[in-house]
């Protein structure tokens, strides 16, 4: 095995593609929003990413068999456009590599004629959230404007440190070769897997994509964690005598 | 040097050898049981495996001499069975030695013509256990049945975060290079070098490799294992009043 | 990308200029300087040096438009001396990565002539400061002289340890390339960002490449951090009763 | 520079020389000895090896110039006998790197034609020590037989976790190239500088070698040792009301 090995499973030919990545960050945004364009959508496993500096780890699948740890790209339609998804179970493990995967990323992209990725993710707040606000940055002003005008907010240094991991080398590494590329991030608590998050990042891809998925599903995952969040509050507030749970929740997921 | 050193100590020819690998880990498991393997069958040394990724280090043997380390394989029969065993004792230091030794296990392994991997291992389960089940996880669906039909107990998300190190990878990239291969894993306390499970899980290699061994000396280190473990519950007793031992026992090998 | 991506952005002529490297580091001092350098005089961006080494990273700039991480040359004239300024808001995240961004700088300063290379950084007291000595180091004792006519003290075994990260190669790789270099050191703290000691060293560099700059804006910026440390000082003193501060200020940028 | 760059410094011929190594490690044992007889003869550079597997660093010189952070080889006689001595103020402070600086010295050693390598240290007892040991083990058991006659203990599973570092690594890897070596390690409290103990290794390294040395120097350092130690003591024991010092001094060199 080289640094990185590239698996082809299937070579659709897709119309001028745009790649949403969605693998795991803070309050597990972007693999929310990109696990229910799958449940949502006939989708087709396309390529496969192993390497190296992925974790040295298999997963052990419903049936007993293992699967390598990879990234993995998945081909589908959503509205008139043609996607490709990335996402998987793990992040690169050290600084170079999420250089080396991401590279790798973006020649599958390129192979599959992609000019445009949306990078998802999630800025963590330290509180609770009432409205969940998207942040963004992106590779062009051109791009910013379009994506003001869907409602999403551009603030002067945020996130503070910038974007980290694959999510900010798409827009990095892809500014370099000529594509565009945008990192949309959900506000998030930090401490919980947030649907909610993942809703309002995703109704800010259906606006600039062109498209529209149920949200059911997504809703319900938020009604589980609320009462998961319900729950923790009362326990804290009685073990507290009242104080307020904001401050110390742990991440639950 | 290069990354990886294979050193050819001998060439015997195998009638299609299965592997088995017991490296070092939870509860020393798979370890034992390989050791218990060289010492119950005439055996020859084949393959020296010398890495930068292991650790820069020499051991001392009895007679004063400083040996490099190294992992190593040997040939012996277990029944009708030819078999190569791995064992060492050491992992790879970091993420991406894992993938590179394992890489090179494998193609020792292609060199005597392996198409079957055993890899062997604990699983922790944090508490002292009476039955010592064995859980696995295997590259094929046709392989999992036949592992289910000799006890193997196959678990869904067991164990969580999946297999790590050089058993997990023997199964993820032996899969990629079309090897059969499984992990058969002893659940263990996680605290002790543990010779009961390794007997759990070298009575299901027994089953599904076809072969019988003498169990005494692994029964004779269990029971040295029992009368220490007694004398720790004894001593924490007094010293706590009365309270069980199970859950604080560090770990003594 | 390779370890190291050089891009060319400008390929102005440049008269046997200088190198003057003002990476971030103790007190901020030598990023300090060079960005005073850079407020103060017309320049021209020359190179951006991207690298696997630098974290995975973009920063937002105030359009919202993101920047992969890098270091950048810029070429300006201070008095009659051209000049190449080293900057950014990294330094390699790793030893190996030291060495390989390091030699880098030195390819790009062998591109345009460069035979004196200006290390600025800061040496760490431990306690606040009143007179701001600049301490240095050279590569030869010709230099060491020349930098002592100017007011730059050579300690014996000071800094100890020696001088790390880029700073230090700069002179140790340079060196070995017979390219002339200093460290410029100014006193500080170590737990503020030193406006003051900045112009220390600013002054020491004046004098040594000969040119002068206004000091106005460093002097506010010098004014700003007396007036939080005052704050800290008088919080600390009714808190601990009157107990001197300079014992344990934390780090404040 | 690549991963290991060696600079010839001089090239003289030598007369079946041996190696002998004293990098930093547990009680400067190996490093004073090797400083010792740089002191009592007359020696000459010859081989730099510098490394990104070393610090990022330079070393200040009592002259104000730097120096980037090497390991050195230095050519003299002992008696008879012609002998290099590798030396340094660091070690790789990487895994990989130790593998690899290791075998560069070993590339300059069979320049020289060694054919015999002594590697020196210390193995850490954790208390005070009235009698020096030295403990040994080497390559071959002819080796071990030889420095038995001189005195050199050989223990079985001594020193516990085997030889790390160059140290060890000098045996393992010079071993594989065929080249006869030994680590002779002076047991020392493993908390101080200890001339003592390097004045034991050198005892045992005079008789194997042939030659010998004056110790004076070696002695007053020693000498200066014990009185610091002794002030310990008497601190200790006046703050611990007369208990022993022995367990818990703190590392002092």
């Amino acid at each position: 095995m080289d640094q990185v090995d590239i698996d082809i499973v299937a070579d659709p030919e897709l119309q001028d593609p745009v790649l949403i990545e969605g693998l795991p960050g803070v309050g597990h945004v972007g693999k929310l929003v990109v696990e229910h364009l799958l449940e949502e959508r006939e989708n087709e496993l396309v390529r496969r990413v192993y390497s190296e500096h992925l974790p040295p780890q298999v997963g052990i699948e419903e049936d007993g068999t293992a699967e390598l740890v990879c990234a993995e790209f998945y081909a589908l339609t959503l509205g008139e456009q043609d996607v490709l998804v990335l996402t998987g179970d793990h992040q690169a493990q050290d600084n170079v590599g999420h250089y080396r995967l991401t590279n790798a990323f973006l020649d599958v992209a390129a192979d599959f004629g992609v000019e445009r990725v949306f990078a998802l993710g999630g800025v963590p707040t330290g509180e609770l959230i009432d409205e969940y606000a998207v942040l963004g940055a992106a590779t062009t002003g051109e791009f910013v404007s379009e994506l003001e005008d869907v409602g999403v907010e551009f603030r002067e240094d945020e996130p503070a440190g910038g974007i980290v991991g694959t999510s900010g080398l798409l827009l990095g590494l892809g500014d370099r070769r000529g594509v565009e590329a945008t990192c949309l991030m959900g506000e998030t608590s930090g401490y919980l897997v947030d649907p909610k998050s993942a809703q309002a990042v995703l109704e800010v891809l259906q606006d600039v994509v062109g498209f529209e998925v149920d949200f059911e599903s997504l809703e319900e995952r938020a009604d589980e964690m609320e009462d998961v969040v319900n729950k923790i509050e009362e326990m804290e507030t009685q073990q507290a005598g009242g104080l307020g749970a904001d401050d110390d929740l742990r991440y639950i997921g």
